[in-house]
């Protein structure tokens, strides 16, 4: 099973950085967030104060630039063949100057530099140490990670595998007196075991390679509850809310479960939800904006006398963040591509009672929208024994 | 053991931004970095594309704007009586825009804002959408942050029991056959139990309760070796690479480690390495530099041959953040104060052998350097039997 991608990729991605550079007239574009840099050398780092970034030019090679303790790993992951290094931060000279200063040093000519992100601090220092060259933000990257091609596809579908073995691992251990803190620890193992012996690379990335969320009872009613000493209990609302990632790439699978039994107000809530969550799904086609597909949703929810428990939009892109654009939210009115990957995951959240929240990671094609996860979404599927 | 700050912290924080705030002249800080939200506030949330700010006015009740999702829990943690929420991100209105009209609302005579932090974007935004008053930026509260007072070094005492325990727990676990990933799982876990069966409260932020790095054999000349499946072997070297966090309040302990047997080559590296933490823990006083500091130490190893194997400084602040200010390197001149909290970590990676690096969490005080991690630091403690 594939868990990263082929090196060409890469090399499809500088094209596609450069070819725009060119249509724009840009000089360069200096590449600093941190999920830009995975996308565009497939180097991961947890980002710390120690800046890392990549130099596009319009023509010619890239350059690198990392931290010394970094260059291993760079040299053994990327395409790059110009990889700069600097010993530390914030060390005799700040790295982003000394960053500015091999690009001038490198290239004579620059008349405009975009960057992809970051903070008016940086801004500001990279204005100031190119003195005369023009400095302006470009989404290009952000844009290009939008829609998904087949490879990362492929991933993604690698991904929704150990997402859905992980609420099913925890419908198998949840049992009445087990706490939500054991329960999480015990299906991430059991998925973080199976994932080190079926893949040849598990990438450590923020929140783990699976896990997730897991309230019990009316926690649920907190669509973030963070996992607490709480023990499950018969009859209880236990919500999986799970995620797993394969070469970087990371599909949700959440569940609403019930542990034994379900009352018949459980069940006449988990009935619309489901119900506006496979609204939503099946609104996600080209054509359709993110604001429509959000008002199919929130709007069975509230027609049918929930909306003032409704606590969050349908759903957000899927990729290499948990959550990235598009939005599906009433303010977002971007228009579906094939290839974009998306969660669905209406919510009803009634405080003192329960929450009720599927979410399916669903990728958008010129046909039917493809449901990357497979665990069942029915009542009766979803009551554990 | 306590688990969290008193309320009255968050009080004597705002006070010290308000007199700030009156000093300089300001008419109010708009908080919206992560970190500084939650050393404000006591809300610790994962920071994601729904922004969270706190507007602290020179004078009165600062107003917390949050999403509707956090509403239930910043009413129950925080002193804040003006919480006002948006339901999502981007919404009609994009939150940023609302928080800047909700503050025009309620002031109508500000004169000049500062941001604590932020991208460009927002930056760009704020100054928009506020028309006519001054904005720059103001790092009060990373300048509060950078000294430590008795009840956050409270905290930190109690993170160092739970970093040492990880330790131990390493120490017991390894063996010759299991793999780095299941020596890091079953580690954490212990550590994770004992921090429920031991705190009221236990939060889970990035990076877990308790968890770290424990790259073995050559993969310990990679300082951020991420764990893998490679299995521990007789006579390599054992990297547990650690840290706790209480409350919020994060401490490192990270030892060298041998399995079974250590060579004479790998104790000779291993004396230059605990020397050179020694002499910088040593150097950890009132009126010393960052930068004094990190040459004490690397100048030892240097002088003793091994310069070229260094890949990093010598340590970092502790806090809130893995790594904070301020930074033990030659880059930085801020003379050390009682209340700042380090780490002492100097490290000598040798590529295809071995990597040497013990870590401690120190507390600067008006006598002896307080050393918060008290696991062993000899090399006869530190075979694996």
């Amino acid at each position: 099973m594939i868990s990263h991608l082929p090196m060409s990729s890469y090399k499809k991605r500088v094209d596609r950085v450069q070819n725009h550079l060119v249509e724009k007239g840009t000089s360069g574009l200096f590449v600093s967030n941190p999920y830009n840099i995975f996308y565009m050398t497939g180097l991961f780092h947890f980002p710390t104060e120690r800046p890392i970034a990549l130099f596009v030019p319009q023509k010619g090679e890239p350059i690198f630039f990392i931290p010394i303790m970094e260059l291993e790993e760079a040299k053994r992951v990327t395409i790059f063949k110009d990889i700069r290094h600097y010993f530390e931060y914030p060390g005799p000279i700040h790295p982003i100057d000394w960053m500015v200063d091999e690009i001038k040093g490198e290239y004579s000519n620059l008349s405009n530099i975009s960057l992809d992100s970051g903070s008016h601090e940086l801004f500001t220092q990279i204005k100031e140490r190119f003195n005369g060259v023009s400095i302006s933000f470009d989404s290009i990257v952000h844009t290009i990670r939008l829609t998904k091609d087949s490879e990362e596809i492929e991933l993604l579908k690698n991904a929704a595998i150990y997402a859905d073995f992980i609420v099913k691992s925890g419908m198998d251990i949840a049992e009445p007196g087990i706490s939500e803190l054991e329960l999480l620890q015990e299906m991430s193992n059991r998925t973080l075991s199976k994932m080190v012996f079926d893949l040849d690379e598990v990438i450590l990335v923020p929140g783990g390679p699976a896990g997730g969320l897991v309230p019990s009872g009316d926690r649920t009613a907190m669509p973030h509850a963070l996992p607490s000493a709480k023990k499950l209990q018969k009859g209880e609302t236990q919500i999986l809310s799970c995620g797993a990632n394969v070469g970087g790439y990371r599909v949700e699978c959440e569940r609403t479960c019930f542990i034994g039994d379900v009352s018949q107000e459980q069940e006449k809530v988990f009935n619309v939800m489901a119900e506006a969550q496979q609204m939503a799904i099946e609104a996600m086609r080209p054509g359709m904006t993110c604001a429509e597909v959000d008002s199919v949703a929130l709007d069975h929810i509230r027609k049918a006398g929930y909306g003032k428990y409704l606590l969050h939009r349908t759903g957000h892109g899927k990729g290499l963040e948990e959550h990235e654009a598009p939005w599906i939210d009433e303010g977002d009115h971007t228009v579906l591509q094939p290839g974009m990957v998306l969660s669905s995951e209406p919510g009803i959240y009634i405080e003192g009672f329960s929450g009720f929240r599927h979410s399916d990671t669903v990728v958008v094609t010129d046909n039917e929208p493809l449901i990357l996860t497979k665990f069942p979404r029915s009542i009766e599927e979803l009551i554990i024994k």
